[in-house]
């Protein structure tokens, strides 16, 4: 009977949302996206979702009684108990908003599961991506910023307030580079997207960088990992050099997530996804020498195995067939 | 019926080798201890403890049939699947020895538990010291080493192959002082016993430290982290400010603990216990500077509660009550 069940993804992003059905098994049936007005009112903006939801429900003849369950990611912090998002920095106007009651009054009787982005594609990856077999897994995000969710024998690890998991936020530098979050040094100012490009751009001096920066149309200011990626891929000595510092220091961080936790498997989101082998290869041999080899053995770190659909999986991966 | 059980517990070290009879709530009946002869066979010392065992046996009147079972703390790495000891350290001779199927045939339909020193001493702060009530909590035993235990959503976390909790071995400073393991600026390599030690004689130059040299008997290489907490408690500077500098590196690996695993509290050993705030203080400011707020709140950091008995209630709280 399972098997003709359904479930609903709500993704709530700062830039975009989106509403999709997927089977319980993780294949994606169909999806319908919307751009997040930040001036808008949270419930006005889930007003709309609801909509979108309703429209796809009705194309694609599926009834309430045909739903798993309704899974909603979005960004930290949030509280998964009361099914409440905080206040993310990216959604300025969504302060202590009940989500999950909202929902279920619009879904009467469907259970509704909020979860933060980083763990629910942590929970996507696991079920059904890289880390698909192990029971012991980190996943970290390495876009914008560097989120990260935790699988632990065989289940989601959350920490005491819905807080754990913040492995972009570990100390790699003491007195190092200031982070967004406002401490110094963080792997999340030395690794993440935006940190790929500061590094490129600084290191433009006596004339360096020419490849890099007819990339970026001649501005440093436009410098962007993307353009790092590409100008590495073409063999650019400079770019590269970028990369293995990076990582480097992500292979430190992941090395202290080894000593901690001792993973089966790392997987590891946007940056690695583009730059394959050229980060993932200083990022293991930082690894092999800040990690210990018998806590390697059996470790592996890859990129993440979902792609364009991990956004969406996300969501649909909070709602286990098994639990319902 | 279970108010009359009672367990057995053995914890086998590098220099002391202890047996002793605990109820299952926690109380220390009796102990016998034996020093470790670091020359002799395992099955030997095995063999010994064996007898002190039955010894306790008999004194108490206890027949097998009343033990609930028997906890074996040890040094790692160790096999807690197999109940086999593989090699630590501090017990060079001590290679691939199956503890548990050797106990299990001395003492016939005894159920018999092998952990790591640092997670047995988790779990019985966890079950009867300083973490009662809590369900996420680290544990670092501060002393000739840094090892780690690590409780989570109410249960032992043991990782993919037993390493999980080396938090003494996350990296606090890249290109730091070499640690015993063979890597650099490791976490144990700049607040562990011996590394307040080194600090401090370190600090030795100019004349400066006389107090600490005079305590130490003359000699900078017989300083100990015993003196140094010894001056700092009289107001010797130069004590105060070695364990400032180490309770700042030990916040640091505590607020990359926090950022990770989001814990309720954190439980120092021996070093804090014996420096209690001349430590602790300096740990909570770096800990509020490399962590966050949010997630401080409601985590604590505390020294152990279990005192002199900590090694012995350790082996005797492997083998839970509830389990049995």
């Amino acid at each position: 009977m399972a098997a003709n069940k359904r479930v609903l993804g709500v993704d709530i992003g700062g830039t975009k949302c989106a509403v999709s059905i997927g089977t319980p098994d993780g294949q994606l049936v169909d999806r319908e996206e919307l751009g997040t007005d930040q001036s808008a009112e949270p419930a006005k903006v889930l007003d709309d979702l609801q909509r979108i939801a309703s429209a796809l429900l009705v194309k694609h003849k599926l009834t309430l009684e045909s739903l798993l369950g309704v899974g909603v990611s979005c960004g930290g912090p949030l509280d998964t108990s009361t099914g409440t998002i905080l206040r993310p920095p990216n959604l300025p106007r969504w302060e202590a908003v009940p989500v999950r009651a909202i929902l279920e009054e619009a879904f009467p009787d469907v259970r509704v599961v909020l979860e933060n982005d980083a763990n629910a594609t942590a929970v996507a990856e696991w079920r059904w991506g890289a880390g698909v077999g192990f029971q012991n897994i980190v996943y970290l995000t390495l876009g914008t910023g560097i989120g990260g969710g935790i699988i632990l024998d065989g289940k989601l690890y959350r920490g005491h307030s819905d807080l754990a998991g913040e492995v972009g936020h570990q100390t790699i530098l003491m007195n190092g580079p200031i982070c967004g979050c406002g401490k110094r040094g963080c792997l999340e100012a030395l690794a993440s997207g935006p940190a790929v490009a500061r590094l490129a751009r600084e290191s433009l001096n006596y004339g360096r960088g020419r490849a890099l920066l007819a990339a970026a149309g001649g501005r440093a200011a436009d410098i962007t990992a993307k353009h790092v990626i590409e100008c590495a891929k073409r063999g650019d000595a400079l770019s590269m050099g970028v990369l293995n510092e990076v990582g480097t220091y992500l292979g430190l961080g992941l090395a202290n997530i080894v000593q901690i936790l001792n993973p089966q498997r790392i997987i590891l989101g946007t940056l690695a996804i583009h730059a394959g082998e050229l980060l993932l290869s200083p990022v293991r041999e930082a690894l092999s020498e800040y990690a210990w080899a018998r806590s390697l053995e059996g470790c592996k770190v890859v990129a993440a195995g979902l792609g364009e659909r991990a956004q969406d999986l996300a969501a649909i991966s909070l709602v286990d067939a098994d639990s319902a």
